[in-house]
């Protein structure tokens, strides 16, 4: 007898795993939440029926969102993360000696309970001196900071439930009040291949505010198509120039800077729609 | 009601699209044959159960297969196509008015007929008067010609039914016999996070005879993980410096010289597997 589960990752087009055990499954204030273990890529998190993230591919998607910010910003002290309860970006932050703080704000205390119980690789870093964790909305969090982060990582669900607000133009007026005067944003956002219109809205939102917006992508498996997009914010810094001094020390099994740089660039198609984009929106 | 068809791509994962209809299924005497009408990704011809090609996203598999090797030799001229019976390949190769005859040899008519029908849009060259349409054995043919060929391009299915061969050492012995003096190949060689045993080996294979040996990779949607791979293997031309002029005349929706660079950046972990494997193999 085989069990299977499937992601719906749109009407029409699926991804599905062979599950060994569903070690918990609850509904939260805020969404259903799973852990299922696979046969292919171990342990995953799921929230409201789609994948977060996975042991065997969770380094991907937390390295590309943690490591491109970071090593742009030439002396990143303190980290604001938006979301990410299961602790992988925090982990990876936490990698940078430079990092004096790393506060994670997040609105589901049940997602950090089930990453600590269930997923100790990945949650590993929030027991850390250097980390806070702080159980609470994002957007009043980051709505209500002025100048106090160099770095910060928006590492939400998609924009669905309770992750909608990071999706919308005001909450990216309010990243750029609480950086500081040379600070930078990552936020997730989601594939170019289905979601260019949402991509090409928020890279409008962030070019308004931020001399330096810039997509860049990494192939993550357990996503829709396999191919993610991240949107880089900055006040001051230039996104294609990392340290590769500090980048020597980490370690990393999918980040490089030579992966840094690649990422920037774009297939034709994109990189058009997104200029298209640029030059219709108001 | 609905119709789903599932890829499992390993015997743990599967890719599941909703079908609008079936248009043909037949057991050629090679392989089952299905050309299905997909709602995501328009229509999709399916081997053996795998999909080979997709009417949304062919372009990124068909133009990183053949503009890669034709823009790192300065003059193609002849260029050889083993396998690709859909005419995706033949229709990219022509698109370069360098380029005097595609000959494809393809094993199975019954493909090229199942693309001419049902697939115009990917197969339209194929009536070319530079292409040369040859039913039969890519391996003998490969095998029996000497010094012929600019550019070879291996366009195959999977490593089981009728392309075993085309992942065996042999097969790069006779393909460095039938290129000509500054030739090159490309193959595709499947994906990096679940081939990766295959791809080191054949790298293997390859750097032994060819001065150049490179990896590089395009994110595909409806191939397992997302991520997918190709080998080039050039005796003279390095594999990073593409025509600019030549690119600039393509029409492309995936290609450009900056994405051709990017694309031989590999992840650390591949990288290092790749280095692993060039070390510990015999």
């Amino acid at each position: 007898m085989e069990f299977w589960f499937t992601e719906r990752q749109t009407r029409d087009l699926g991804l599905t795993f062979r599950v060994k055990e569903s070690l918990w499954v609850e509904r939260t204030p805020y969404q259903t939440l799973a852990i299922l273990d696979t046969y292919q890529y171990g342990r995953m998190l799921v929230l409201d029926g789609a994948v977060q993230t996975t042991e065997a591919d969770e380094h991907i998607y937390h390295e590309m969102l943690t490591h491109v910010p970071l090593l742009i910003h030439p002396r990143p002290r303190r980290i604001l993360v938006v979301g990410g309860g299961d602790g992988g970006t925090v982990r990876e932050a936490l990698k940078h000696p430079e990092v004096e703080l790393v506060e994670l704000v997040e609105i589901d205390e049940r997602v950090i309970a089930a990453a600590k119980r269930f997923l100790p690789t990945i949650s590993s870093a929030l027991e850390d001196p250097r980390a806070r964790v702080i159980v609470g909305d994002g957007v009043a969090h980051v709505g209500s900071a002025q100048g106090v982060y160099d770095v910060i990582l928006v590492d939400s669900t998609d924009p669905v439930g309770p992750a909608i607000a990071l999706f919308e133009e005001p909450f990216f007026a309010s990243l750029h009040r609480a950086l500081k005067a040379d600070g930078l944003f990552a936020a997730q956002t989601k594939t170019p291949y289905l979601d260019g219109a949402l991509i090409g809205q928020i890279h409008h939102w962030v070019a308004k505010r931020f001399p330096v917006a810039c997509l860049y992508t990494a192939a993550i498996p357990t996503y829709p198509t396999g191919l993610w997009s991240f949107m880089v914010g900055s006040k001051r810094h230039p996104h294609d120039r990392p340290d590769e001094v500090r980048a020597k020390r980490l370690e990393t099994k999918y980040y490089t800077p030579q992966v840094h740089r690649a990422a920037f660039t774009l297939p034709r198609a994109v990189e058009e729609a997104l200029e298209r984009a640029g030059s219709t929106l108001p």
